[in-house]
């Protein structure tokens, strides 16, 4: 499996490629990793990626779902670049491992409002 | 982050719950398992989830990219099932771990086309 870990064709990017990249803001600033992504199970198509950060050791992490439109790959940092700064962070929508949201269209409209992007379903 | 792994809710699924996930055929005949999916990384859009099988422990492995409209959950079996004869599959689209493809729309096409599906982009 170890060949996909590198996987970045083109237009296309392996889903576990995107599992574990490191999320820069535009400071520069570590801002956490992607843990994962949900997809829409009949159009596939991706609405959250799952940022993760505090805790240790993955216990205690806090996981802030962000619209896909957000994340931009930067070759030279070899991560993501969000335009975020951590005070909005600071107040965003979030959940603890243990008590994940439902992911409705409630949650989601809340989600993408927050960030100041139209909720596009 | 074993939390995750059950994660499926409502008309969502999280990346790392595709992955690894057994596919059978309609004869209840297992094929394979996701090994992992493409996404278009501009619009989230996914494109093709990979099935994996052959070869021993994941080394000689053959990956069949499957359009993702293709795979239907099924939560009896806990696994994908997709209407597609082991025939079918034997003259499918294919490549080793190690010769992956450009993914470009050539490529798409001639998968899509081979299961008799539009390439929708």
């Amino acid at each position: 499996m170890t060949q996909f870990a590198t996987e970045n064709h083109g237009d296309l990017i392996a889903s576990d490629r995107v599992e574990g990249t490191v999320v820069y803001n535009r400071q520069g600033e570590k801002l956490g990793k992607i843990a994962n992504f949900m997809v829409d199970k009949r159009s596939g198509q991706v609405r959250y990626a799952t940022l993760s950060f505090g805790g240790f050791m993955g216990i205690g992490n806090d996981y802030y779902p962000l619209p896909w439109s957000m994340l931009n790959y930067d070759t030279e940092q070899g991560g993501y670049v969000v335009e975020l700064d951590k005070q909005v962070l600071d107040a965003a929508p979030r959940y603890a491992g243990e008590d994940r949201p439902d992911y409705d269209d409630g949650y989601g409209r809340n989600v993408y409002q927050y960030y100041g992007l139209a909720y596009p379903w």
